[in-house]
């Protein structure tokens, strides 16, 4: 991947002290840009017969990259750079999400309603009807978003208080996208036993459960044991809703190069959690002929050095027995879906795939084959990145999903729902927007939550 | 304790249905007041030729009372009253507090710096520098409001469902009076070992614990392991916060009757939770002579039929060995603190006080004694209701406690602390506002919380 790209989750802003000469403000912008940077604003905080103060705020292509552009501007004559402030860490401070009361707390009234004594006519009619809870707290619209840290984006385990933001992140996203409460749990334990047990005392507080960054294949066994003891959905998000996607994205490059689900040649690479999720959503989407490539070689029954969760899928999945590596399961295939690790897949490879061929990249955030590079073989592209046409992004599934079973009071999520969700997603592109470039909507398309919801409660 | 006092929170809103006379409209007033109702508010809904229709809103002493209301108005000739809703209830649907996301959210540049890829490099910096979790997130700022439903206000063991309207109250109350980002933690466990490890389990996210309505004598374990375990605070409210505020209001009390602490013989009815702490922290305070009263009797050291807590209790106080009941108890005592039972204290007992005698009669929603009657024979009177003078009320303390906590990223909560808290609280009243009927401030006093906080820091 070339590393020029700027993002501005890179974007730092310097303060420059210089002579009292405003051409210093173009030399700046000027030095910025020559160095591969891009400026974003510029602001002149204070202007005296003596000096110029300027905050110069630019996005970098990474860390390196940023202090590369602090020397460039650096070395202009008279400009002394001062504090540097990096904004992604500027908006971390302090936590991204709070708490707000929804109801007046003003006079002594509002405390006797929302608080003592009133409160306690609540509480007795809950405990009268426990199907009440729903409707009178904050359980009917709360979700509680739980990890121990094992698998945070590509970052590892990192353990509960590393993982944070992400949890924090993604609550916010609830809310933004679905107006749902979510709040971030995160376990000192990675055992799991104590995660399922945890997570069952905590539940009476929360009307879903999203299970996020927990390890495969520590991951299934605790979503399965959960989802038997509680009365309230339980969705691991990498690997469910990334399978929404996919599919919903497949649905629509599928149409785009005129093929049928049912009679494609698919190539899922990583037998992790979103792998495993990503096939079994695709066979009960009526897909017949999946190869499962993991590190050992394409999946077979009775392939040496497979887990349990590897040898179920090497059971339903590769009807022609295709063994060997990559290469070989490429060959002839139509779709290629990675979720696995970075450059695996050689682009001339995918020469060697049918025509008309859709790869789908989804490594994060090193892509399996560079997209720029895959698309001179492929007729269809997508990656997880948002640099890039057709984002897989699972921002576009869980607000909507968990809205949905909320709505419902949904005790449990079925392969149904899902297949409805991903159905939902696809069907908001248009026929008329329809193309290689874009098979899946924004994530701010503002039909997709309420699409997605529709979805899940099935009417 | 009359009934016939209303309350906000049984206020009720009834849709009346009339003819087309505008009269009705006082005569449903004049009729709802007979009854003992206050209207607090009429809305004509809609007017035409044909009927009239009203919305009336009036407070009831009670469920009863309420009822009684409707029918008054109900038979007023014409009237039909349609929809009677419960303010109280309308109020806590869909419960009382949410989730808001503090960065925005409208653009994928937002999205990649509050989330992926963004976030990573901040989930990277706090494990490399765990300390910078608190700095880095909500850790420092938020606090886990935890109850296993054992003992919610004076309902008892309903369960940590039916207790979410209590936590879901508390959380809101910790923003609206500390901007503290609490959260409800309900669990479905009451097993002292289940409920310890859930909450060290939970703890990475959260930057305090505040445990609320947890049973005696199990919450004295609970707190005790947690705070040897946790490098955060553990504040169990419905001890120590009562402890502050009782702690406070007594000092300044003290100050109107003209006596010392060091010299007031006092009597603490009810070794629960709440008692046990007041005792241990008037100890702390000063006090030499405290007489503990419990179902059993006054606790003396060898009393059978003790628990291991009261036990403790017993042989911490009580120098002069008073035994019996609770008239024998009050006799000659300074001040008499109930957190026990309804109308266990005989105002005639306290008579037999010392003279200038201070009663604090906290059992809730029914005192030990009406404050009214008590008032006949002691000088200052104090209890836990908002209907009458000097109302002791937890809401005082614990938002300001864990602001100075968690300002001061403190891992432990000292005696110390609390004494400084409960004098912070009683300073707020100043020398010309303190009689016998302003003992402590209110609850919506603007510098309660920055005191307490300040004097919790120590600085």
């Amino acid at each position: 991947m070339a590393k020029t790209a700027t993002t501005s989750s890179y974007s730092i802003t310097m303060r420059l002290h210089t002579p009292p000469d405003h051409g210093i403000v173009g030399e700046a912008a000027t030095a910025i840009a020559a160095a591969g940077g891009v400026v974003t604003g510029i602001d002149v905080v204070e202007s005296s017969p003596t000096r110029l103060r300027l905050d110069v705020t630019c996005s970098a292509a990474d860390g390196e990259h940023a202090l590369q552009l602090q020397d460039a501007v650096g070395a202009l004559a008279g400009v002394e750079v001062h504090k540097v402030s990096d904004r992604t860490f500027l908006l971390h401070l302090g936590g991204k999400i709070e708490v707000a009361s929804k109801v007046p707390l003003k006079t002594r009234d509002d405390l006797s309603m929302a608080y003592t004594p009133g409160v306690g006519r609540v509480c007795m009619a809950i405990a009268e009807n426990p199907d009440d809870v729903s409707r009178l707290t904050i359980k009917g619209n709360s979700v509680a978003v739980v990890t121990d840290g094992s698998a945070v984006l590509g970052l590892g385990n990192i353990g509960p208080g590393a993982a944070l933001p992400v949890m924090e992140g993604k609550a916010a996203l609830f809310k933004r996208f679905a107006n749902i409460d979510a709040w971030p749990i995160c376990l000192d334990t990675q055992d799991t036993d104590e995660i399922v047990r945890a997570v069952e005392l905590i539940a009476p507080g929360f009307g879903g459960i999203n299970l996020e960054d927990i390890a495969a294949p520590r991951c299934f066994e605790i979503e399965q044991r959960l989802r038997e003891r509680l009365d309230i959905p339980v969705f691991h998000d990498d690997q469910h809703g990334t399978a929404i996607v996919v599919v919903a994205a497949l649905t629509n490059a599928l149409r785009v190069v005129d093929k049928q689900l049912t009679e494609a040649r698919v190539v899922v690479s990583g037998a992790g959690a979103a792998g495993t999720a990503i096939v079994t959503l695709l066979l009960a989407a009526g897909v017949t002929d999946v190869v499962v490539y993991d590190r050992v070689g394409c999946l077979v029954p009775g392939l040496e050095g497979l887990g349990p969760a590897q040898q179920q899928l090497a059971e339903i999945t590769n009807p022609r027995r295709v063994t060997g590596g990559l290469h070989d399961a490429v060959r002839d295939a139509d779709v290629f879906v990675g979720v696995s690790a970075p450059g695996i897949l050689d682009p001339e490879w995918i020469k060697d795939m049918a025509a008309r061929s859709i790869v789908f990249a989804l490594a994060n955030p090193d892509p399996e084959v560079d997209p720029v590079e895959a698309a001179k073989y492929a007729e269809v592209v997508a990656s997880g990145r948002s640099d890039y046409p057709n984002q897989i992004n699972n921002v576009l599934a869980f607000p909507g999903v968990f809205r949905g079973l909320l709505d419902a009071r949904a005790t449990e999520i079925t392969v149904e729902m899902l297949l409805r969700a991903a159905r939902a997603i696809a069907d908001v592109v248009r026929d008329d927007e329809l193309n290689p470039s874009f098979i899946i909507p924004s994530v701010f398309h503002p039909d997709v939550p309420g699409a997605v919801a529709a979805a899940v409660r099935g009417h």
